[in-house]
Order: C-alpha cells, then sequence, then structure tokens
C-alpha cells in the first residue's frame, strides 16, 4: 500500500478554477496556517483539498514557486510516478499516431497532455524533452526510461536551458539523456524533409506547432513569388517552394538559420531562392522601398510580448511588423501572419490586421484562421496552452 | 459621365468604424439635418462623407432599414452596378478556384466578399442566390447575368425567403432567375459525393461552411462508432464513413433529412448505418440510457441562440447538448461540437465544452478548433462576418 499522501488544502473558494479543470494552484490560494507550504520538499506529492477537506486530485508542489502546486491526477491518491507517466505518455502517443503518418511530432505538450512540466518532441528513434518544474524533475530518470521503451529510442536529449526553469529553482543545462544524440536531425512533415539542429536549435529543434499553418499558406503558393519572413529553418517557404512557388525569399537575423534554410529549400524542391539578413524591420523596409512585391508574404516572429507587461510594447512592434508587410504583398495576393504571443489573444491580432490593412489603405478578408495543431493540445480550463495564431488574408488595393 | 451621386453625411465620430473597414452605417449616425434619410429611396446609392465632408465610399442606401446604408467601395464614385459586380464575382471566383479543386463552393458570402445582401452558392452549372437587402434587390438582373456569363449557369434560384427580407421591406419567395432549376443537386465535396435538395432545402440547399471541418472530424473515424447528430443531409457521418468508421448513427428532426443521410451514405461508403428519428435533447438522453457509446460524437445544432435576447436561453440548450453529447462518447473519443450562432463566441463554446466536461467527471483535450471554409471569407473589421466555431476534443474519464 502507498502511504498517504500529504493534503495541500485551498482557502475557501479557492477550489473553483480546479473543479472544472485548471491544473494550477497560486501560493495564495492555499491555507498556509493548515498546511504551510514550508513543509513541502521542492517536487514533493501532494492531495490537494478544499477548504472543507474535500479531495480535488493529486498534485505536485513546489514551495518556491508562485504556481506552488500542479495537478497531475483528479484521483486523490495518484502521484506521478512510472505508471501515470506511462499512461499520459501513452495515451498522447495514440494521438499523434492517428493524427499524423509519421513519427515527427510533439509527443508531449505539458498541460495540454496533463503532464504540466513537460515537454517532449519525437524525431523518430531521437527525443528532445525539455523540464520546466521541480515535480517534473524529480521523474527525471523515469521519464526517460519510459520514453525509451515506449518509443524505442536510440537518443534522449535534455533541452533543459529554458529561463522558466530559474522560477522553480533549476539549472540551466542542455545534455545527453542516453545515447548518441546527434547534431542534427531529418524532420519528416507533410512529405518534406528538414535539417534541423537539435543542441544548438531554437528551443527543442523544430517548431511542430505551425504544421497545418505551413499547408494551409502553401496553398496560395502555385506560381507566386514568396517571402518567408524570420524564417528561421525555412519552413513556411520550402513548403511553399514544393507546392509550387516560382520563387522564395527568406529572412531572418541569423545566419546560419538562413543559411539552413537554403539548404533545405534545396534539399526539397527547384525553385529560385535568395535570402535576405538582417533585422526585420530594418530588411522589411528596405525590401518595400526596393518595390519588391510577393503573392505570398508568411511573417512568423518570435514572441514579441514575453510577459503581461511587454504587452504595449510588443503590440506596437505587431502593428510595425504587419504593416510593413502589407506593403509588400502584391494585389490580390496573401499575408499570412503568426504571433506566438501568450499574451496577444487572437482578436487582438486580428485587430492588428485590420488597422495594418486600414492604414495601408488596402481592404483584407481573412481566408483562413489557424491554430497550433493537434500534437500542442489545448487545455479547455487553461487559455494558457492556447497560444498560437494565425491568419491568412487576402490583401486587395481596392 | 455618370452625374455625381446623392451625399449621405455622418455625424462627427461616426466616420471612424468605416475608416477602419466596416460596411454598415446605422440610422442613428446619420446627420439627417443635413442629409435627410427620407430623401432617399430604398436601394438609392449615395457617396457616404464625415461631418467635414470628406468621403468615406460608395454606399447603398435604405431609410427604412436599421442598417440604413452598406458601403460597396472605398471609392467616392462607385455604386452598385454590372462592373462592380463584375469585378467583386470575379475576385471571388479566384479565391474559390484556388483554393477548391471542384465547382461547388459558396461563390459569394455577402460583406466577407464586399457585396453586402448578396450570397450565391454554386453547384456545378447550377446556383442558387439570396439576396438579403434592397440594395441588393435593385441589381437582380445584373447579378443573374453576371453570374450566368461568368460561370455559364444553365440555372439560377433565387432563394428570397429569408425572414431579414422583411426588415428591409422585401417579399419573401423562392423562384427560378432563369434556366431549369433541378429539384435536387450533386455536391461534390471533398471525393464524395451528396444528394441535396435546392428550393425544398434548408437555406441556399447545403451547408458549404462545414467543409474543412468534416475532413478534420474525420481523421478520428478509423475503426470508430461515429454518431452524426443534427445530421441534416448526413454529411459529417458520411464522410466519417468513407474515413473507415465502422458504423454511423444518424440523429435528426426531420424524416425527410435522415432519409437523404441514409441515401448519401449508402452512394458513398459500405458501413453499417442507422437513424434515430426525433428532438434532439430527448434522442440524446435515449441514447446514453441504452448505454450506447460512440468513438465519434458530432454535434452540429441549428443556431440556438438568433437574436441577442436568446442568449441565455441559447447558452443553456448548448450546455445540456453538449453534456449529452459527452456521455455518449466513449472513454478516448472525440466530441465534435460546433455552433453557427454569431451571439455565442468561440470562447463561449470552449466554456461550454469546458463545463460540460467537468459536470461529466470527463476531462477534455481540445485537438482541433475549426472555423468556417475559405468560402466564407472574415472581413476583419466585421466579427459578424466570422459565425462558424467548431472544436474537436478528445475525451478522456480519469
Amino acid at each position: 500500500m502507498t502511504p498517504e499522501l500529504k493534503k495541500l488544502q485551498l482557502r475557501r473558494g479557492e477550489d473553483r478554477r480546479l473543479r472544472v479543470g485548471h491544473l494550477w494552484v497560486f501560493s495564495n490560494e492555499v491555507d498556509v496556517a493548515r498546511t504551510p507550504l514550508k513543509d513541502f520538499a521542492p517536487g514533493e506529492a501532494a492531495c490537494v483539498v478544499d477548504a472543507g477537506g474535500r479531495p480535488l486530485g493529486t498534485a505536485y508542489v513546489n514551495p518556491a514557486s508562485l504556481i506552488c502546486a500542479r495537478m497531475v491526477s483528479r484521483k486523490p491518491d495518484a502521484p506521478l510516478g512510472p505508471d501515470l507517466l506511462r499512461r499520459r505518455l501513452t495515451d498522447a502517443l495514440a494521438l499523434r499516431e492517428r493524427l499524423i503518418g509519421v513519427p515527427f511530432y510533439r509527443l508531449c505538450f505539458g498541460e495540454g497532455d496533463f503532464l504540466p512540466g513537460l515537454v517532449v518532441d519525437r524525431y523518430g528513434d531521437v527525443a528532445a524533452a525539455q523540464i520546466t518544474t521541480a515535480g517534473m524533475e524529480m521523474h527525471r530518470d523515469d521519464i526517460a526510461s519510459v520514453l525509451q521503451d515506449m518509443l524505442s529510442l536510440s537518443a534522449l536529449l535534455w533541452r533543459n536551458d529554458t529561463a522558466s526553469r530559474e522560477l522553480e529553482g533549476l539549472p540551466r543545462v542542455v545534455e545527453t539523456a542516453f545515447g548518441a544524440v546527434p547534431e542534427t536531425v531529418t524532420v519528416e512533415e507533410s512529405g518534406a524533409r528538414f535539417t534541423a539542429p537539435l543542441a544548438s536549435g531554437q528551443k527543442t529543434g523544430w517548431f511542430y506547432d505551425q504544421r497545418c499553418n505551413r499547408i494551409e499558406a502553401a496553398r496560395f503558393a502555385q506560381g507566386a513569388r514568396v517571402l518567408d519572413a524570420f524564417c528561421y529553418l525555412g519552413s513556411f517557404g520550402v513548403m511553399a517552394a514544393r507546392a509550387g512557388a516560382v520563387a522564395v525569399t527568406f529572412l531572418d537575423a541569423s545566419r546560419p538559420a538562413l543559411d539552413a534554410a537554403l539548404a533545405n529549400a534545396a534539399a526539397n524542391a527547384t525553385c529560385e531562392t535568395d535570402a535576405v539578413h538582417g533585422d526585420a524591420l530594418d530588411t522589411l523596409a528596405t525590401l518595400r522601398d526596393e518595390g519588391r512585391r510577393f503573392e505570398v508574404v508568411c511573417i512568423d516572429p518570435p514572441a514579441f510580448i514575453k510577459r503581461r507587461k511587454d504587452v504595449k510594447q510588443g503590440l506596437a512592434a505587431y502593428q510595425r511588423v504587419n504593416e510593413l508587410a502589407i506593403d509588400l504583398v502584391a494585389d490580390g495576393g496573401v499575408l499570412v501572419t503568426c504571433s506566438c504571443s501568450q499574451h496577444l489573444d487572437r482578436d487582438a491580432l486580428r485587430r492588428v490586421l485590420l488597422h495594418a490593412a486600414g492604414r495601408r489603405r488596402t481592404q483584407a478578408q481573412i481566408v483562413f484562421q489557424g491554430h497550433q495543431g493537434p500534437d500542442h493540445p489545448v487545455h479547455p480550463a487553461m487559455p494558457e496552452t492556447d497560444y498560437l495564431k494565425c491568419f491568412i488574408a487576402r490583401v486587395s488595393r481596392a
């Protein structure tokens, strides 16, 4: 028999969010007189109970974090461990295997897969994973062995270098869990093959979240001149090239990313390509002033709004980039505009697009609204998990 | 030279919404002292100007309607007529031809295609169209001849029987514009062929707006038992049958719709089918009580909220239907939940889903968020044009 879990008691009324499924407990919601947070070790399991003592489920605790507990089960006695990890990851795998024909996807999307603090990206028999909480960190070795076993992995890389680990008192480090982690992996996506850097790349190497949006953008590529701005490894541009674009221009501030994008394009399509290196705002303005126009302009910038206090400044950056981008769209062409900022909601991005179109004296029609792909499931109680927005708008100079 | 258009002057500050691209003028925004609405005939063209006399564009006017003018161009002297109709419909056609491989689509989606008051659904060489405003009604014959010419139509049906025509002082009537309008048409969609009634069907015969969502729902169909509730002509269920469902149950309150759904299923797939006739709430409860379970449950109800004052009652109806539907989902299966109510926004439907999952003691993950298809473009200044919501959620009984 498992020993009974320590209790973490909430203050009156603070159980409401959890009852509808939210997974986070904030430290000010805990009745610390009855169950002091300091009695818990970072990562320790607890049974979360409401003010009346009724159990709400099992969580892991971190007394040092503002999010002091994250639910791992609605059962009162189901702490994280090999069994629960295996069950959750098996469910996650079943979803991906049903929807994605190749073993290349985000296998686990933290809260969206009911495993708060764990992200796993799969590249065939190699995976890159990231742990962001002390509670998940305690089960690092279990995670590695469940993944190895379940996916017959040859190698696993920990990309535990994200800044948010510091909020949990965890070190930032990139290291091999097991196997020989290759420098680069080949990603198969929608029939294309991309080379992506693993240990040295952005995040966990490849951005699987845009898979569906790349397909939709490519529908407009036949016969088009395409601009792929903030291109990173060239995913939007390469998919467009495969779909019949006559020319693709890649734009990025990183020279290695541009080189990778050009190599990915050459490996996947015969299409005229060129690369523009530099700050996006400057280079977009230069392209505009040179009279360059494109039937498809993709802008997939990094999160301009990282924290809530950056909203005003970040919003202005989205506005500037979208206005510059609209100027580059040929009459009747499309703008593919994206935001991965959690703090910019879908409606705010629609307004950015609207005002950009208005100020540049064009009319826009939204013909596609995209989200993160199905390997990034959204937790319906946690709007925080619903972060990726994409609009494809046809632009007419009436 | 065209004679100069009469002016319709707005009150101070009332030009703001139009400047960012909105197409509607409300009667209380007009400076009626300077430009009395009663001086305009229903449908008459006007140049809309701001309080300072600066032109905002061309509209058509209906003094009898709350929406007293609708913009048709940002140019000051571009009234509706054969030229503008042809230009707008040519743009609309180009978009559909690029994205949809067969001549079956909504060719014109009113404001979303910058032609307020006109909807056209194409079925190969037959079309069904609907006019909802006096301004568009004046150009009825022009519309018919532009469509005939552009699409080489053999027949055009006016489905001018919608209630909203009464707000514009127009009669409600279904009539043939030209040609021999067949009783039914064959709709080709995503490789399937459906028979749909034209003059006697719902709206303009077929609901093209769900095209993409049907494809997404069908991804979960392989090996599944599927429930298609509010099935109308069986579109979700038939697409699921084609994708490998083992059995499809159709549910509708209309006997003729059920018969058509079964016939459409038989014509497209070999799959076990059955039909349940009756009120959705009652029959969903009966299926639940009989212990029936499905790996895929689709609910695509009619708009439960038709007017803003129906929000509370309509929301309760969505909530009941979604709770009943979740009970019918087998563990690990999916709920496909839709709403076409303009007055229920996307976030409200997410909350309906969330609360339904919570109350039925299940966990939900949103794995797909769908919208109306690209042949229903959204006008970014007019959230009114963005009406269709679809979520696919995986349901786990933890």
